[in-house]
Order: structure tokens, then C-alpha cells, then sequence
């Protein structure tokens, strides 16, 4: 089986990694699709959340990281994926990925979504909070994997 | 990958149906797991919600149907399953399933459980509206299997 | 227009009665259709719960009170109805409220279901509520017609 | 009883017919009103969206087509509307339009808001998808009526 | 200020704990209030579910442990409190709460109810959950007080 | 206990009234902490809101208001505050501050947040509708206090 892991991870945060390894366990392979152009400026570039994310899963992970643009049903079917999996922790979360689902399914039969629950640890944790938190010049330390917690230090000297 | 599918099938629906078929695609194989005693007074004995059960998935289809007591995550551990699957429709079935998933994991945490969504067509179909609506002489024709419809009726007569 | 507004009325409250008013401005012809039997225990008979809403509704108003069992989407098919009524307040109610009405629909499409909102004023009253308070002597005044708490009071003496 | 529906229609999903639909069998008549400037840069203009919307509702439907500007309730009153009506799907939809209706009803408590659900089989379409899909080069037959998905596609050439 | 936390405590869970000490920080005083006859036919009787809660609450945490019966807002005004205490983890039990807070306004308008949150560890620990994972045989370990733990495990045997 | 109530108050509604009376007769001391820079373009600047607020709770109302920019937070620890009040309506409210409650408690655990309900008669009031409502030229009377309502009118002319 092979699970479609999207998202903007602009950065990954600690929910993210959580929902990587649960879903790694389950999927014998699992490709981390990182959406090329979120609708908000983004704080890191295509690049670095690229590289960041392959420095925490190298290739010997099975885990595969790469960009998307376009309708992410045509990525998916692209790379023959089985399933799309997605994390969800709100009520919000889940009737806007339930609508996604559904839409999803409409538009190529053959790839299911499934969803997963994060830890309760990460239930508050969100790219956007991660990001006010460290433009305020909050400590964003276990909410984000070391590797970003660096990324984002070096950015203000 | 060994997912089971947990509930009371009191009766079966044709939204059981969909997950079961969607569940089948994903895992190699999958349980049925009927609840001995749900809460209620079940319409069906456990030996025909069973029976149906089986009727509809024969030993060739890779999918077993057994009845638990107890803890289901006990039962899931037992048999080694690797996943628990739920089908999720609406938002207080989220937040109910939601508390048991965290519940489960934490008694046992080797077990992941994955949500999926039914086909919208049965997106408001349950065994306790089935119930309802063949207790009051309503058609639940296209709501069920054929066979739980035919026993259904041949319970009137 | 004939529209038909479901309830157990174990009383009928203050929300009820906003409902039914901004019902009778819309629809030429209301019926409130008081079901029989509810799950529970009522606490008012079947008879003195239409003796209170005829009280209220005196046929001179163009609503008529009817007791119904079974399927509502019976009664209502028999009765020619053209349209359901029933007023939402919470989440809650919403969803519930969504699978019958759809589950209704699937039933006789012929008969539409409409959602009204009480005023905010009764956003938190409910049968049930109101039962509660009185039964451990608290005011239900200004939650319910003032025929109803007369009754309710004739009770404890 | 004049009804008013009224909407971005930026563009027509199947989902809105659906509901004009049931609209039009409770309601003598029917006005579509088209927001003139919605929040976000449409896809279609005002004349356009007003086109499409006369080509599926000639004057012959009974329903009329206009646009409005500012506050809707002042738009239904200059109307003599005794109904707003609105469609819903999700409890995001639900809590924003409750919201709206006990505002609108705050400002003239003459017009009544009432809520209706589209069928199961549009509950995931809205205008915003249908834009994403269409602009990312998905299909949206089906999501849309014909002559929205023929200028949809006349655009791209 | 004085508050009052209700609840049926059959038995406390380690959420009721977190919110007893949260609260605690907050109000110089804190009644626990133990709802003698809860809806079901609780696990512990009136007399061991208060023990448990002076074991863990001895007269020097300034902390008192009450039995109540009838209304909530009734026994609060008895004792002269100024605020009900609530901890809320769910939509759903916002919802309850939100009602129950509004109609106890409306019956004493002197006492103010606040909510809580408990820590995310035990977003999932509910009374009802620990008493069925107590009697299928499942740990509860770190979901209630140890004394919790000794009495369930001493009723086994 | 010093409590801090934060916003944009852009502008200052009766719901906001409402909740910092609330919160005035539970906690000693209160600190309105206006947000310098929301995220939308203002309608009043930052000294037209806090003259206002000023104006409505002079020094001897025991309450202070202060403007804070950068993480709420650490303006609540600067000041060495008990408490974050805040006041929720709808569910979606409830998730998102539940959300944020989460994080804050992380990023400083000294710091409680309590959720408290305003009058049911402002549910569906919001500062970003009462904007909207005075820019399309409706009245926004007895949505705002008197002097909100003035200044806003002064704008027009």
C-alpha cells in the first residue's frame, strides 16, 4: 500500500512527525507531498521545507519527499497512490477534510482517504501557531522537530 | 496489515457494507467484530446477526466474522490486529470515536485505529433508523443487504 | 402550504411556542402533530398534553393539534402535508435533526423538511429542561405558557 | 409567500439548484439575489453570473434573478420578502447562518429565515471548490449545470 | 470567591483532579458537590464516593467535600457561592454545558458559571469510561487517584 | 486575582460589555488588553479604541486598559496576571480558544485561562458584523454602547 502524506509543512511540526510515524507503521510506503505554493506567503521556501523534511526522513526511511502543485487527487494518481492520509484533531478540521474527502473520491474512485488521530500531546499544535509563536518570539521548543527549532533561530540573527 | 471492524451489525446496513468494501481494498484482511451484548435489546440474536454476516462474506472473500466481549481493544490485541477501523459521519460520531481511539491507544498502543467515510448516499443510515423505520412499517429497502431485508420481513409474518 | 410540527410537547415550552408563530406567518395551514408514545416516561398524558395545546391553539387560529404514532413521514403523506417543520438551536440538533430529515426525504420525497431558529431568548429551553426544574421545585416561569405551569403547579398540590 | 435566496453564485453549483428547487415547490416565488461584490476577486462578473442564472431561470419559472448590494435584509425588505432562505450542509455552515439569521431578524423582525439541506449528493460541492478544481484543470461535470461547465471551459481555449 | 464543581464522581477520574487543582489556584474556596443520585445506577455508593473524595481532600486543602441534592443552583445559593465551576473537553459537552449555564443564570442570576479546561492527557478520561474499562477488565491505571485504583481493584476480589 | 480580557475592540461591543461585567464581580482586578495591529485593516485606530474603552470604564471601575502587541502571553506574565478571560458563543469559538488556551498554558503554566458566556441577547453579536452592518448603513443600536454608536455615526458625516 502506498499513502499520499500532503500538506503545506511550512514547517512540520511535532503533530506532523507524530502522524508520519503512525502512518508509516500501517503503509508499507508513504510519500510526504509538500504543497508548492500555500495560499499564504510562506516562511520557509519549497526548498528548505524540502530539506528539512528529507533530513528527518532520508530515503532509507522509505519515505519519499516530494513537491505538488495542481489538484492533489492528479498527484496521487500520479504516483499510483492507494490512500491520502490526514491527521485530524477538531470538529473544524474534520468537516473540512470530510468535504475534501468526498470531493476527492468524486474525482478519482480508486483512492481512498483515511484519517488519523495525532497524540493528544500535539492536539493544539498547527504550522500557523507555530509560526505567530516564533514571530512574537516565543520558544516553539517540542512543538517542532530540533532540526526546524534551529532553522528558525538562525533566521533572527 | 490485520484490521478489525468493530460493531453491534443489529442490523448490518448497506453504510456498514460500503466501509467494509473500502476497508477490504486497503488491509489484507479484515474482522468483523460483533459486539455480543450491545446496550440495548438488539433486534437480531448475536447467532443471526451472524449468520448474516457470514452469508455476506463467505471464508473466499478474506474477510472473518467473530463476536467479542470485553474490551475491543483486547480482542484487537488477541488477534493481532494492527488497526481498528471506524466510519465516521457526522461530527458527534467524531467526537465520540475520537475519545475511544485515544482511549485504545492508550491501553495498547502497538494498535492504530483509521477512520474512513462512508459513501455520502449513506450518510444518514443506521442500524437504530433501520430499526425504527421496520418497526413502524416503513420500507428499508436500499438500506440494508437484500438478506436483512428478507429477514426483516419474514419477521412480520 | 400544510405544514406539520413534530413534537412530544411533554410540555410544550416558551421555544415551542415561538416556533409555531413564526410557522403560522409562513405557512397557510399548520398542523402540530403530538407523537403518542415518546422513549421516555412522559409526564403529562397524551390527553392533557392536546387539551393544553388546544387551549393554546383554539381552532379559530388555523392550527390544528392531532396525536400520531408510527413513522412521522406517514402521518405527515397522509395528512397531505407539504413541508415539515422544526426549529434547531444547537449543533447538536442540527445533525440529528440532518439524517432524519434526509432519511425522511428518502422516505417521500415529496415532503420537504425546514429548519427555523426560536429566538435566542429560548435558545436554552427544552421539554426535558423544564420537566427537571419542576420536578425539584424550581420556577419554570416565563419558560413555558402560563396553562402549562398552572398544571405543573395543580400537580403538587 | 416571496422567498429570497440569495448568494455570490460565483458560479452556480448544482447544489444551489437543488435547493431553488425545493425552494420553488414551498414558495410561490423566488428571488435569486446575486451579491454584487463579494469579498474575494470572482471568477465571473456580476453580468455573468446574472446571465448564467437567467439562462437556468427564464421569466417563465416564476423565479426572478437580481442583484443587490449592501445588507441583505434592506434588499428583502425593498422586495416585500417574507423568507430569506438558506442552504445548509456542515455545523461551520450552521453556526455562521445562525448567527446571520438572528442578526437579520434583529433588523426586521417582518422576514423570517428558514434553512433547508441540499440533497446528500451535492453536500461536499460549493463554489470555492469548483473554482479550485476548474483552475487546477480537474473535471467539474456533474458539479455544476452544463452551461457553467461550457463557459468554464470556454475560458481556458 | 467561592465556587462550586458538581459532578456525580462515580468515581473521579485524574481530570476532575486537574480541574479541582486549576480551580483551586483561581478560588480561595472550592465545594466539591456530589450529586447524591445520579441518572444511572452508579458504581459507588453516596458514602464511598464522598470517602474517596475527603481522603483526597482532607480539611487543610481548603477544600470541602458536600453531597447535594435537587437543584444544582439552589444548593450554590445555599452556600452562598459566586461561581459554578465547569470543565469542558468536548463540542458536545460544550453544548450541555452552554445550556445549563444559561437556564442557572436565568434561575439565579448571582452566580456566574466558568469554565475549564483539563490538561490534554486527559481530554479522553470520563467517568463512564473508566467504570467500563474497570469491568472488562482493563487498567485504569493513571486515569483516576490511587485510592480510585485500590477500591476498584478491592471490589474484584 | 487579576484577570486579563483581551481583544481587538474594533470596536467594542455589548457582548464584550457584557463579559467584562461578568468577569468584574469574579475577579479583584481587571486588565482589558486591546490588541495593537489585528490581523484585518482596523476601523478605528488604536487610540480611538482605547479612548473609548477609557471612556467606559474610567480608573475608579477598578478596571485598567492597556494596549499589548507580540504574544498575549507574555503580556498576561508581565503583569503579572492569574487569569485570561474569555468569552465564547459558538462552537467554532469554543475550538479555536480552546486551541489557544492549550498553547498559552504551555508556553506559561501559571496562567489560567476561564471561558465565561455572555447574555444569550448578544450570541450573535461580533464586532466584525457590527462593521459591516454600520458600513452598508444599517443601525447598529443597542449592538454597541452609546458612545461606540456616536463615533460611528460622527464617521458618516
Amino acid at each position: 500500500m502506498l499513502a499520499v502524506y500532503p500538506g503545506s509543512y511550512d514547517p512540520i511540526t511535532n503533530g506532523h512527525v507524530d502522524i508520519i510515524e503512525r502512518g508509516r507503521k500501517i503503509f508499507d510506503r508513504l510519500i510526504i507531498a509538500v504543497l508548492m505554493n500555500p495560499a499564504k506567503q510562506p516562511l520557509f521556501t519549497l526548498e528548505e521545507r524540502i530539506d528539512v523534511l528529507r533530513e528527518l526522513y532520508p530515503p532509507d526511511t522509505g519515505i519519499v519527499v516530494e513537491a505538488f502543485d495542481g489538484l492533489l487527487i492528479d498527484f496521487a494518481a500520479t504516483r499510483k497512490a492507494d490512500v491520502i492520509v490526514r491527521g485530524i484533531r477538531y470538529v473544524s478540521d474534520f468537516e473540512y477534510e470530510f468535504q475534501m474527502a468526498l470531493m476527492n473520491r468524486r474525482l478519482d474512485e480508486r483512492i481512498e482517504t483515511v484519517f488519523m488521530l495525532p497524540s493528544e500531546s500535539y492536539s493544539y499544535v498547527s504550522s500557523r501557531l507555530v509560526k505567530e509563536i516564533f514571530q512574537f518570539g516565543g520558544s516553539v521548543s517540542g512543538l517542532v522537530p530540533d532540526c526546524v527549532e534551529r532553522r528558525l533561530k538562525s533566521r533572527v540573527t
